[in-house]
């Protein structure tokens, strides 16, 4: 037996794939607005279809970025509270309505959680600051341009961040807000560092044991800040924050084209050679001094405080085995 | 009263300014075979005004780059022997010719030295390592040439080394002589020291405290080896030492254009927006195991004692005031 | 309209603020001994009055020391159930009583604190101990009799504690109850370091990942520990836990008047000089091994823990918004 | 009034004492058994009588082996839950069986335990790790084990494990499995961290703090995995966490017989040499990067996490005040 | 046989006794002056008495303060030109006028000694600096002042430096000559630190390992400056280098009166608190960045260099036995 | 051609191959003895045969152990000073008799450098001191009972050194001497450091970046002393400095036999599992604070000016190809 899916499910799938929606918030958020469409245009004749409908728009959406975590978060947040309205008998129209609000529940709660970080991370930007950034994290710049807005007076180095240069994005938002910006190569981290008196980035994923993972470079911009006594700050909502790690599993780093570091006559010159273009690095808990969460600022030692409280001490969620990522 | 220099000497200065001529060891040879040519090229009558005519060309030498160490050295060597020549006595075509070998002594030295270092280096490199090198240094990739040819067998990673990719310089080279390379952009860095058995990397000066000036980002990468107790070699012909920095002086670290990092398209959109291009970086001595010189090598702690060999305590040449550096 | 406050609340609100009343557990206590009062003796002609008298008091009380972490909290405690139980419609009579017995129960529950804190820490005190304490603290002065009490036999260095000299209390009141005390001068912490065994000093104030706040001096000898090896315990009641360091905020560090330092004439003889006193500083969590707590022994890392249990991930009281703080 | 407890009991507790039941799982275990078979064999004729045997039993075994973390955690998991049937009412015989069932739920979930630890520590190994051990723990050769069925391919490294060689009986169990195993003696281990991935141990006990108490040298190997960054792994059963460093407690190293070290010989023909023998360290939890547990993977600071959940702030159980170990 | 010792002699050794000639320069310089006196106004009849006379004299100097490392260095000096000046057949007065030339030589070179550290230490103060300092120290100050008189622009914390407030004495001075200082009190130079950018003092003596002993709290300094990656300059006059270091000798820190810590009346009313008065503590070589001399700067590993140099690798003097220190 | 070497050249060859002669300064000083047997027995007719004898000799004794770096130091010592006589012409006897002079004054020097390093080392220990000691060896055993003789009161801690228990050889001459010495297994070596006042070691080599080769798990101690602020002292006679070093070369790690750590049966029954048995580990010069010499006491960043010393910068003999090691 094989189940359709919707269009519009296929076509966030096929956007996720190939990267025109990127960045976490912006993925876990399309996740859910695929099964929310999903669940408005099912065919479905009862609930249980729907239900099959829902699993199958899920496996789809998971496979088309494996390493992204907020992908299987946000899905699970929806799935998950989709079996268990399913389990307690709900009918076909009530279920689809149950379901549709669960999703807009999550996106709501993501934007939020932007907005709350920014309104917690900005009581730590004090006038007279010099601040590094690296990479471009929507939650980070929310931070700067809060604080920014509160009238207090600070400066910002932004790496450019090699290799696609999302750095010049940051520095470009934050320069036009006002806010005096010197853009760095990457490697310039640990010269400026001795001046720099907090570092603020972004998350892909936070890890039980509170490692964050994040752009290639930030562990080692957090090792350079760690060296010097600066604070290091992550700004991260807690649906990055990955469950499966208190079960063991290492979070993937993504490898990407060569072609991102160098041309293809440069390949070509060069048989021999190899590229190797990974995408995020992981930065231990100890160089980290605190999470900025949108239920709070935590130590990284409580990472596993905020995933216990999602997702119990086991994953035990009813789904179908697939769904245990 | 105004001296004449020789073309050949303006000619190299202006190449030197320019950049034409480039990397800390060219440059010394340059430089010492500008005097060398003033030497053998001068119109002077006597032995007064030869030493007038070549302390004319040491003067314009000096003001072409005035933070690379190796160019003072090079002239101090040639210069401080040939007063000594002079106040002994010698008369005019006996100053030229002994000028003349003092400046060949000088370029064959140094030629010697790389030999050396490869030499000495090379024993430091072992079947199955994993060397990680950045940006573009003759001393380090004759290392691993030399190793290369003895028959040992191992594996390279090249940074990029951004502004100016001197990364792709090195990896272009060692691949082509037949050495598995990898090259990686900057920030990768610490993703990859964990599998990385030793660092070796060139160098633009050494401090009177073991602190090497290096391309920027060598500091990153060295406290990153640090931080994984990764061994970390510097390979540095002796000319390289500093000995203003006994007397308290600072090594003057280069800025170069923001165009290396960016185009002009960027700063015109982003007018508000500051680029810094620092070109070297400071690596302390903690961070440093070794410095292989054509000496032997030494701890970084050490190189006071190159200092006070080569310099003795007072940095003590009877030169005119302008060339105590 | 305005309300009147009780004659007591304002006495105490003046003893705070003069300083007076001192010591991060006696101001909470009585704080809370006003609220008290104010319940008892307010004119509240019904229950709406009664917690508009209250919230008035609390306000008073709020700003006579902004920078003391236990003021706000022993305040929140009372008026927050205060609310609470108003909200459940409770008639005057019952509200007042009520209040009274919060109000009570903290008071004793911060006594009590004290006793545990001791019979906790004690434990750790063994035969043959050198211990170092700084300034002074009831909590770490309580531990140290505790142990010298059940017949451990250790000695005790106390600091002097500039600018107000309270270790010298300290070394006091523990050499009277018979325990061997060397009085030093506080840098002279670390030359004794090496034979100390472990550190124990009290706390203001406990942030969210674990920091401690308390008497300047304070992280310089726990720095000194931790090179040493050598544990240090923080002894506070967990009323001293900083909810709003869950938001964002920094616990603000007082500065007292330069004449606790030098005396007026020294500032008349040197008018160019300027004197700085702040009166605490901030240790950071992994200079602490662990904070002993009436409710058990934890982990700098486990104050989140605490913090969360008693006021949840968000500090969601519903409260008037001056009082959340 | 004597009671009289059974004689499988006294076995057991004999075997304990003379450790020829041994291992901290293997004791917790046998514990529960031997309150099982005083459950199943008491004369008791009431509910009253049956719950003084069980006391009686659980006194007994508490005293054989008072330094092993396990016992007393067994022995409290069976004894409160049976007060709290006894204090329900329950008749002689609906005790009687309940206790039996609830003894073996421990024995089960305890062998329950590894096989999940066993699950969730495989994941961490990866082809071509090195990975090191130190004595002789089932939960870490369980892992070790289950990463091999996987088909996972990595090399062992296991010290001796001076006095007793329990690392041969590691050794010889992972040999034989298949995988290639490395022995050395326990001082050679900085020797080779350098090529290692990651260490694996055991633990006898876990405190509040997330310190680590195992086999003398495991602080030390963890140290200089700390030093080389070389992750350190513990497995450990949540019954080994240690309620009562909560509230102070240390736990005490055992000292074991000098015979262990030396032989009778020696220690005649040196008479004024004195052998001592500590059975344990104790691992700070800075050098610890995740224990892994049945519950699922945590950071050390997460222990007081794991112990609140289990045994509340305060170790409220009501036990006769012999039981509150 | 007997000797009279000229009653200058006596009467500068009575002043350094009691203090009143005090500062390790100043001391040094006096010891020197003193056995001038003695050469001059010796009654000695031949250059065996004169020998003599200048050994009971330098045996008194000697003994006034037997932990000022200047002291013997100074008298060491003097005598080892003596007794080769004595070897070589000098006749009395030609013997007298030579021993005073090197006295007057050695108080020369020391009063240069400060004007070169202070030309050398100045390079490294840059415009817009935070300098720390502690204590009073010549050299630091001279540091300091000449930096400022070359028209760089920077600001100064001086610590009060309990017992006897020291740092008093430097912020005046500093203050006076224009210099904007800070007073703090010696436990809040961590709380500053990290705003700090090079700390400089001054140092009692040097030893073979390039520890450093100075004033108390300079090693707590020299710790948090390090954790802060905050560059520790000490200044000190190569006569302050200690060769008996070199010989396995420790240096001995002198303990001095508690009642420049407390009164009478608190040691009266406090019978059993012991008060412990340490002068000086030693920094290790690791927290120091440079030193610098009238030689050059230094890195600390460097100091064995100084000290084989001066005294070579035996401190083979042929002295009587008594001025082998 | 072939030459006759003396049989008793072969004999001692031997002994030093099957271990009969161990030890570092033993190897050296019985490879001086048999080169001076060599030079009075040979059947030489002249200075040419002679040194052509000589060299033979010094052929077969340098195969003997290649690791063993005081071996080639002696070897070299008398071989240089050789070839300098039989340069300067000398006849067969007059040669004969010089070299004999020289190998007795290696032989002598040899002996003199223990008492000289205890006379040094001495100093070091204080009354009240724990000294921990590793493996066997002669000069820090002669500190420790130097010290003892001046009537110091310390105690020792010895380990017991795997596998072959040098470390109770130690603790047996100790306790002899009536020293209280505690003896401990290597891994227990952390356990006890927290109570150790210094570390006292020797060596088989040092390198000339003072990094010390010792006995296998003396950089495991090393560390664990430098982890908790404990002195670490290493007592080497200066012809145990490698001059290789300066150009490059490793310090080779000898293996030996599996049966020095398991026996026959356990190798037989476990025939899948490897033993390996590095017999010295490198102890980085970070976590040495000094080396005691018998040329004073030295850091071990001077390691490189005794070797410098001693060889120049090039290790410039003029010696047959084969003796430039």
């Amino acid at each position: 037996m094989s189940f359709m899916v919707s269009p519009e499910v296929l076509r966030i799938a096929e956007d996720i794939r190939n990267m025109k929606i990127r960045g976490a918030s912006y993925i876990a958020r399309s996740a859910a607005q695929a099964l929310m469409k999903e669940a408005s245009q099912s065919k479905a004749k009862n609930s249980d279809e729907l239900i099959m409908d829902l699993t199958q728009a899920a496996r789809i959406l998971l496979h088309t970025r494996p390493t992204a975590v907020s992908l299987p978060n946000a899905i699970r947040y929806v799935m998950v509270r989709a079996y268990q309205l399913y389990e307690k008998g709900l009918l076909l129209e009530d279920l689809r309505s149950e379901v549709i609000k669960v999703a807009e529940k999550f996106i709501e709660t993501s934007k939020m959680a932007v907005k709350k970080i920014a309104e917690y991370g900005s009581k730590r930007i004090e006038d007279g600051d010099l601040v590094m950034t690296h990479c471009h994290s929507t939650a980070a710049c929310a931070i700067l341009l809060k604080a920014w807005e509160e009238g207090k007076r600070f400066e910002v180095i932004s790496t450019e961040t090699r290799p696609r240069y999302q750095g010049r994005i940051t520095a470009s938002i934050l320069s036009r807000a006002g806010i005096p910006v010197t853009l760095i190569v990457d490697s310039a981290a640990r010269f400026f560092m001795e001046k720099v008196d907090k570092v603020i980035v972004g998350a892909d994923a936070v890890a039980a044991n509170g490692a964050v993972v994040n752009k290639i470079g930030t562990s080692l911009i957090a090792l350079a800040a760690h060296e010097a006594r600066v604070n290091f700050f992550v700004a991260a909502e807690t649906y990055k924050f990955s469950p499966e790690t208190m079960l063991g599993s290492l979070i993937k780093i993504e490898e990407r084209s060569p072609l991102e570091v160098v041309d293809e006559k440069f390949l070509t010159e060069n048989p021999n050679l190899r590229v190797l273009n990974p995408v995020f690095d992981v930065t231990p808990p100890t160089y980290i001094d605190i999470i900025i969460t949108e239920k709070g600022v935590i130590p990284p030692g409580a990472a596993i405080l905020v995933l216990k409280e999602e997702f119990g001490w086991f994953s035990a969620v009813r789904l179908p085995e697939f769904l245990k990522f």
